[in-house]
């Protein structure tokens, strides 16, 4: 006998990946959450039977979500995440010297509980610029204060509780909830799976309504379906590829205190040029 | 019951996809080659157990392995493709204007067969461009007498007869049988997967010993492991980066008589830029 975690895409066409055994699995109020030891990947955490992160691939979501929306931001100091249990996008957030608080809105406290116990080395929990909350991260935006500098949408898949982070006014009470110079960015589905074309177009067509700025770039993710992931960024005007910005991500590398996995200066510009066929489903 | 094909990389990852029926298997003397009728790829061939394409992803593959290096020669007229049986190269490279002759050297005759039956849009094959000639590619090589400005290595995974194709002195075969301007490039592995790693590092290395520029460039493919496919460029000095090529592509590209699918100026700038992991394996 041997166990494997099975996902699909496309009709029947799917992701198979060999299991030793089940450490998670738990029915939250708001979703099943799983954690399977792999053979070759690390641990493995899955909601409602979606990958989300391995601890051999998460790097490249992690560092592709963060540092692409804060290096094109002149000094984010506050930095707001929604969703993002596993810790992975705060920690990335924090190598950033200017960040002094990362509000991280998490809705289901059992993912923050399980990636604690079992993705331990995804977090880092004990940053002190750290705060996080087990709250509605909608309702939270909506009732924003103290505008951020950055807004990170950490969430997963357009079924379930994420679902409404793809409409067109939770992208709107983000703006409202944004500082002057302030950026957005958000994981947005894999152009290879036609089930999510409606939210790509969706949730594109109202960052280009409502910001001043908005493009899509994208990563390759070996364990997301067909392994090319789009992320959306958007601002009140920062630029991600202004010779600005470009100097930014080449000097503020140099001040991390670790080489990063995946993301460099040449992946900043490179991941925003888009193939013909994804350009289409966002025209 | 249900039909599916089913293909592992790293241990017990895999991809598995939906099957309708197998339209072709044959044990040729070379290989094992196979057409799949699947539920929403259109038909896809493997041989020996790798996928090669599918009709709806094989754009990908076959518009990157062509017109990135095409490109970057200032004036290509002779084209040698190694391998590539389906036929999907070869109509990618018929596209540039300049191009008066294609010979494209494939091993197995009952590659080609299986395509023009059961790939039939792929392969552009009344061209009188094409020159088809069924012999083995690497004494080819050896024994060119009047030079190529192209060389286009489209060989399968290195096992089997493609091994040969990862070699130092093959490549150093092809810098021989290159024209003055010379260009080359080649399909040359997954960074995501650890077993191809010396096979990459193998043939990078070559390149660089070898050829006066070399550099690696990626595309996302959705069928092949992980999603990542890496290729190879190198030349006796064309640059597939200065600005000289980056007209001509914008230049060439509107006198094509298609809109490719993946393909276009940024995608090729774009692909040039390499994840930090993906720099490890090759430095």
């Amino acid at each position: 006998m041997s166990l494997t975690y099975d996902e699909f895409y496309n009709g029947r066409t799917g992701l198979t990946v060999g299991v030793n055994k089940i450490l998670f699995s738990e029915e939250t109020p708001y979703q099943k959450v799983e954690v399977y030891e792999t053979d070759t990947w690390g641990n493995l955490m899955t909601i409602d039977g979606m990958v989300m992160l391995s601890e051999r691939d998460e790097f490249v979501y992690h560092e592709m979500l963060s540092h692409v929306g804060l290096f094109a931001h002149p000094d984010p100091r506050r930095v707001l995440i929604i969703g993002g249990g596993d810790g992975g996008t705060a920690r990335e957030v924090m190598r950033h010297s200017s960040v002094q608080q990362v509000d991280m809105v998490e809705i289901d406290e059992a993912v923050v509980r399980a990636s604690k116990e079992f993705l331990p080395e995804v977090g880092d929990w004990n940053n002190p610029k750290l705060n996080v909350l087990f709250e509605d991260g909608i309702q939270f935006v909506k009732d924003i204060d103290d505008p951020y500098d950055v807004i990170i949408i950490d969430g997963s898949d357009p079924v379930g509780p994420a679902e409404g982070l793809f409409e067109s006014n939770f992208m709107q009470a983000c703006y409202d909830g944004l500082s002057e110079n302030g950026v957005l960015t958000a994981q947005t589905e894999s152009p290879w799976v036609s089930d999510y074309h409606p939210s790509m177009k969706k949730v594109f067509s109202a960052l280009e309504d409502i910001y001043e700025v908005s493009k899509m770039y994208l990563a390759y993710i070996p364990l997301y379906p067909a392994g090319m992931w789009s992320f959306s960024f958007a601002s009140k005007g920062a630029d991600p590829l202004s010779n600005e910005t470009l100097s930014r991500v080449e000097e503020g590398l140099n001040n991390f205190d670790t080489e990063l996995k995946y993301y460099n200066p040449e992946v900043h510009r490179g991941c925003f040029a888009l193939p013909n066929f994804v350009r289409d489903i966002i025209d």
